[in-house]
């Protein structure tokens, strides 16, 4: 598969599985994630390690998390090997309110010939610091 | 390389140049930045891209970071072929203030047979949110 179409196999994985997520739905998510997924959350003191952890967490908001539009925008694929850094900032609408957040998944191209994410970082662009 | 000393080489390199940065000195990290390097950071409205960014924003902080110590806490290594994914809960002391990170780090091995940072995102633990 050549770079681009690989960078946009990948930007699409990510792109529907937020379209489902941000209407309350995890599991197209929950399927991208693989066994040994590692996340940091902004809501949690620590990291979440293992594919159980984000799927209670992910369960616990499943149907509450409601978005009425989202921009993935300058969405950047750094490829190297089996191995893809997708990185992009995402701006959420509901009515007047804007949330802002800046997103890191690394995705891990399997032996079953699948794109999986082992790592995701999302975070607050420019958090209120105390 | 054996995997465990491939991350236990990884967590050393990010540990030495945290230990400069913590003290003023962004030298180390500069080093180990790919010239395709992008950054999230907390004080941005968007992705840093290319190492002349990042340059510029460690160098106007240069000599002002002082932080007494640091805990690097859970290190974890994903490694799959020449990439390696390190995160870590990052937890800094100063006095009575106490800040707390969580940081994302994408090692790649290049043919020169070093390790360069292709990709980091830090973000506050918890951060108090609008």
């Amino acid at each position: 598969m050549e770079k681009k179409e690989m960078s946009e196999t990948i930007i699409a994985l990510s792109k529907n599985a937020m379209e489902a997520w941000l209407k309350g739905n995890p599991t197209p998510y929950l399927n991208l994630y693989s066994n040994d997924f590692t996340y940091f959350d902004p809501s949690t003191d620590f990291r979440l390690d293992g594919w159980e952890k984000i799927q209670e967490l992910y369960e616990s908001m499943r149907g509450k998390v409601y978005v009425e539009r989202f921009d993935i925008i300058n969405p950047k694929v750094q490829l190297n090997g089996n191995m893809a850094v997708l990185s992009f900032n995402l701006h959420m609408f509901a009515g007047d309110m804007v949330w802002k957040e800046n997103c890191t998944e690394i995705y891990y191209f399997t032996e079953e010939k699948e794109w999986k994410i082992i790592h995701s970082h999302f975070s607050p662009t420019k958090p209120s610091l105390k």
